[in-house]
């Protein structure tokens, strides 16, 4: 059986390892605290689309090939523990007249790549999400929803381990022919390689110099609060002030309120800033939402590739690949580039969308 | 020896403890969790005064005494561990008009007292703190500072021990004759007992309707930032708006915002619209808190008395006594706290100022 090593324990390498594992891949992923960093932190939002999907087709391809994977994705992940997934319904509220404007336009757009959509009114926004301040407008999009990462990684490894697959607690310093080194001093084997560390993935040694594109931390802070009963009724964005605020729910009265974009290399330091931003952004749309109880402010680095997109496939060095640069949407496009790395892994055709998105594109 | 209870082990109960045992007694305090609630939430600050002092000669005179007992008091605790005490000076600063009138007021009452103080130019506020947003004025208080309440209540737990004295970890349900009856059906005697309960104290159970006074919670969310270096080099209050913030930093770096006061009886939540509301503050006179780490916010209910003044000395009912309704002063007012309940239970002269604080006002 094939041996295959996954540095890296977030939500693209173990969504890999388990779609590996069931095409009968023995796996071992090595992390020193898998799904700690931006899989830990993410909101886990699953919109039917964003803004900076629409002048990208292929990313738009690829993302909604996700979309199109995610109940299934979701329902065989349940067969071991819960997922976290719910699909109940995205609504984006406008809350000012130019955030009407992109609703409008995103509104279109959606229905001509035949999505679930649907124009509300203010009314109706206020009927959907009464916590809601006066909104000028709404999208609803039913058959969306998110998913919680937390629960989703804890699902993904209890899966690996059930199907026999190993987790090693650990960092992948070195590469060294068919071995990779830890920390710990200790060597494991590998026939092939799944690089899958986020921002830190090009900071592993030993490979040939520009095989793997600097991936650079983006970082991003998010907000917690808490209430019971649960403050929302459904997965949303808040538009106004020519920007987008996204208000998870979860059923259990967790509210995820994101996020800052911040470039400043390798700080996951959480703010002063970032969190009164996210409490000022907050309120502004949840009149209500100060009652709430302050659960957690936590950061994390999105992995970002030099032209921003993912990366997934095989690398020059043989043997070799890479599945990183997911930026914003690790948790959206798991389930396809889960598929692609097992494809590419067992040399089965991989899914058209994912084909783009070689890492050979930067000429390493 | 005599065997003292002490129900509660904040910062007055752990303070009567250790000046008990001083004077020869035997002490146990008991607390589910000692020093866990308004002392370590408390940020310490031990300014020259108060507004609400000015019209209260009483309360002054008392506040008076706490911060002459200080040097001595943590000179003394010292020699069991750091106590967390600086005395390096407080900076009040006034970020508008009306403030800076307040802070004549402030300047010529306190020089009234004979307490140092010094009257400091915007350029001066400047040079003192120079992380501040521009002041228009100051006042420093050369001879005053600040304790680290969760310093300080270390050590006066390792005092006790020291000296002899026992923790024990449980809740005092009700007074039943000469014995205190715990949460976990234990039963503790004492010869005289004594309620530093907090805001808890009035529900002990056992005791005649009417012995003890309602303590009554009021909440205070305090905000706790962190840099290094330290981002102020003083203990300071900002003034502006009609209101006042005290910013207390610490020497490995943390900085306490503090604080919001609320009624709402027995809630500890941290909530949104109390850390949205330190952080602006806070932003508003230190433009470089931004990129202060967010390290803590914490919620505590201070004790209230129906006067909202300290209940401190022998009640109604033979050999109990009543150390509590501190309000937002309990670690300014320890030491003389301290004092008088050890001589109230060795029946010796209790300080003068402490004398109109008999539990006794309130008909009990």
């Amino acid at each position: 059986m094939m041996d295959i090593v996954i540095a890296g324990g977030g939500v693209i390498g173990l969504a890999t390892a388990w779609r590996a594992q069931q095409r009968g891949l023995s796996v071992t992923v090595i992390d020193p605290a898998p799904a700690s960093k931006a899989s830990h932190v993410s909101a886990g939002m699953l919109p039917p689309g964003n803004e900076q999907l629409y002048d990208q087709p292929e990313l738009l391809a690829l993302y909604l090939a996700s979309r199109d994977l995610y109940p299934s994705f979701a329902a065989e992940l349940e067969e071991f523990a819960p997922s976290g997934y719910r699909r109940d319904g995205v609504l984006d509220a406008a809350f000012d007249d130019d955030a009407l404007h992109t609703l409008d336009h995103q509104h279109a757009f959606q229905k001509s790549l035949g999505i679930a959509v649907e124009r509300v009114s203010a009314e109706e926004c206020a009927r959907l999400q009464p916590a809601f301040a006066p909104a000028l407008g709404g999208l609803l999009s039913p058959d969306d929803g998110a998913i919680d990462p937390r629960v989703m990684t804890a699902a993904l490894q209890t899966a690996l381990k059930k199907l026999g697959g190993t987790v090693v607690h650990e960092r992948v310093i070195r590469v060294d022919g068919h071995t990779v080194l830890l920390g710990d001093g200790g060597v494991v084997p590998f026939d092939r390689l799944v690089l899958a560390a986020g921002c830190w993935t090009h900071r592993i040694e030993g490979l040939p110099k520009g095989a793997i594109p600097e991936i650079r931390p983006v970082k991003g802070q998010i907000l917690r609060l808490h209430s019971d009963p649960p403050l929302l009724n459904l997965t949303a964005r808040a538009l106004s002030g020519g920007s987008s605020l996204y208000l998870v729910p979860r059923l259990d009265g967790e509210l995820v309120v994101g996020a800052t974009y911040e470039e400043r290399g390798y700080d996951e330091t959480v703010t002063a800033a970032g969190t009164n931003e996210l409490l000022t952004r907050a309120a502004a749309v949840l009149p209500g939402a100060g009652d709430l109880r302050f659960a957690e402010i936590s950061a994390s680095l999105r992995p970002g590739s030099p032209d921003d997109l993912p990366v997934i496939g095989p690398t020059a060095v043989p043997d070799v690949y890479l599945a990183s640069g997911h930026f914003r949407m690790g948790v959206q496009l798991s389930p396809v580039t889960a598929e692609a790395m097992a494809a590419h892994l067992t040399g089965t055709a991989v899914p058209d969308p994912a084909v783009p998105f070689s890492p050979l594109r930067f000429g390493g």
